[in-house]
């Protein structure tokens, strides 16, 4: 089975290395912007300014070989299987990042709240589920 | 890069094709099992039963060259990015699902809501945040 992504575009953000990076974006994450390429830019008809989107990256940092880790990197915490973290470390290390579309101008989105780190492929863009039907 | 997935375990369902499938889980997805491949097990230690996770699929049976849909397939709503929609047809076709653990047996859990067809891959689970950063 074919299960190789591709990136549909890439993370601009002042975050350059991990050290920096927040844990979640929504603890004190810059803005930042999402160059998609040009080729999917039709994916992107009906995104508005002022939404709530899921990003999905491909932290490509990570390592794919750890299956348990101390969460948030806290040693007094005891051992934990990644399934039960948000680890980046894990077998198919996919962020998941829940940010605010700020403005889009072509095919860069401003962002608020994106803890990736700058070069990070995006894979997926997705609306958050509403509670009315009609919006999913 | 290597943007490969791994498949770390499988859908077991009723669902048996697309016909079947409701949209989203809430809207009456039978309970469901993720049957993981056992060299993964160590990932799955502090999942608990009660718990809600998000669990990423690949969607294998998915149209990769989509990049607009008419939202949840009514003809009458206009073509509409698929980054804007849940449309399972995408450039990287990976579902995310909100479920409940319902119980844990060995390498097999139990999930409420689950909406993905028997035999659908399945690449990451992670934990719905809270609002504890402790939790995170």
């Amino acid at each position: 089975m074919d299960m190789h992504l591709v990136a549909v575009g890439v993370v601009r953000s002042p975050l350059i290395d991990a050290g920096d990076a927040p844990k979640q974006g929504d603890e004190g994450a810059p803005d930042a912007t999402i160059v998609l390429d040009e080729g999917f830019l039709p994916a992107l008809d009906g995104v508005t300014p002022g939404q709530a989107v899921l990003v999905l990256t491909w932290l490509d940092r990570a390592d794919r070989e750890v299956l348990a880790v101390h969460p948030r990197d806290d040693r007094s915490r005891p051992l934990t299987g990644v399934f039960a973290t948000r680890s980046p470390d894990r077998p198919n290390p996919i962020g998941l990042h829940r940010v605010e579309v700020v403005a889009i101008d072509g095919a860069e989105l401003r962002v608020r709240d994106l803890e990736a780190l700058d070069g990070t492929p995006v894979v997926d863009i997705k609306p958050v589920l509403g509670t009315d039907p009609a919006d999913r």
